[in-house]
């Protein structure tokens, strides 16, 4: 399948770029600044220039599949939250509809909720807004809930519930490799879990959802 | 007041720009397609070009107001009613917070429900979606929910209620004087009401609300 990870050049999502181009589908990272190119020309990724806060369709049209890795960030307003984590999200849901880029992974969070009245609740409503608007397509869609995203090495190993509630940590390497793996994993299909690090390895659990 | 018409190449919209232009506020239309300009250069109103597809910060800057009457009509698909009713209605009221539009009229609907299985469910639940979005906000806001759209020039008389379920006809002419109206009178802040054609004084039914 050729995939579009939308939000390639964050942390989680250059690894999900660099596991794409070792495996057995074709990456197309989406970038919003052209600054951001050479490093997916090193890995031998294509890349096409696109924003979430503009239309998208050239950049998913003729992709079989999207990762939706994309976020504003803890560092800009609020306004960009519901800009790009909730109405970018529904963009790119509604692109990918139009577009016949049927099967769609959302990287969602753990505790989201439309009501959240958490520490970073318009984060957390952003997100449910836009999870919810995913299930209620048609849309072949997972969506992977981590913890508190850390940097350390994929130890391959993790915990997975149909329930998307609490908290602990999960590296960025072992989310990547489940947000691909789900790619090839039917029964992921129409399913939310959470993904914390745990004591099963990644691919039973991915198959457990 | 400067008030920034969205959609106001719209039959409704254009009622509304009208009326602006004949009473002490100042209008700015918001058209998408330079061909609607000349309509508005014959009325003596400023027009800004911008599309709710694309980030409208340009249009919102400056303005002290903004009256929401675009729709994606009956005539596109279910996508436009996505990206222009419901994210692109959130897209302006972010623009509105943003900018220090303070004052937001949204034209509504009745019936609408983020679950609506009605005929139009499609519509109803993307204008919840950005009504309910609406109404978390700070913004000094009022929308207004009125009936199947009519044609017949104004009766200056109405029938209003805070139960925006319902149906009945709701001719233009008055539902543009009430998204005009409700801009002098503070009783409508953060208040939702239906319109429909009745026996009250527009105004009087106002200032009910």
């Amino acid at each position: 399948m050729k995939v579009l990870v939308i939000g390639a050049n964050g942390k989680t999502a250059t690894h999900v770029v660099r596991l794409l181009a070792a495996g057995a589908h074709e990456p197309l990272a989406m970038i919003r600044d052209p600054g951001q190119r050479a490093k997916f020309d090193d890995l031998g990724v294509a890349t096409v220039l696109a924003d979430l806060e503009y239309p998208i369709d050239h950049a998913v049209k003729g992709c079989d599949a999207v990762i939706f890795a994309a976020g504003s960030g803890g560092q800009t307003g609020k306004d960009k939250t519901v800009l790009v984590d909730h109405i970018g999200a529904i963009r790119a849901i509604v692109s990918a509809q139009v577009n016949g880029a049927a099967r769609f992974v959302m990287l969602s969070a753990l505790n989201v909720d439309v009501n959240s009245q958490s520490r970073i609740a318009h984060y957390h409503r952003a997100k449910a807004h836009a999870d919810n608007h995913l299930r209620e397509t048609d849309l072949d869609y997972t969506i992977v809930c981590p913890g508190l995203l850390t940097d350390d090495a994929a130890t391959g190993k993790v915990a997975v519930s149909a329930e998307v509630n609490g908290q602990g940590p999960t590296s960025r390497e072992n989310l990547a490799a489940a947000l691909v793996g789900c790619l090839d994993l039917e029964n992921t299909v129409r399913k939310s879990f959470s993904l914390l690090e745990g004591d099963t390895p990644l691919d039973q659990a991915l198959r457990s959802v």
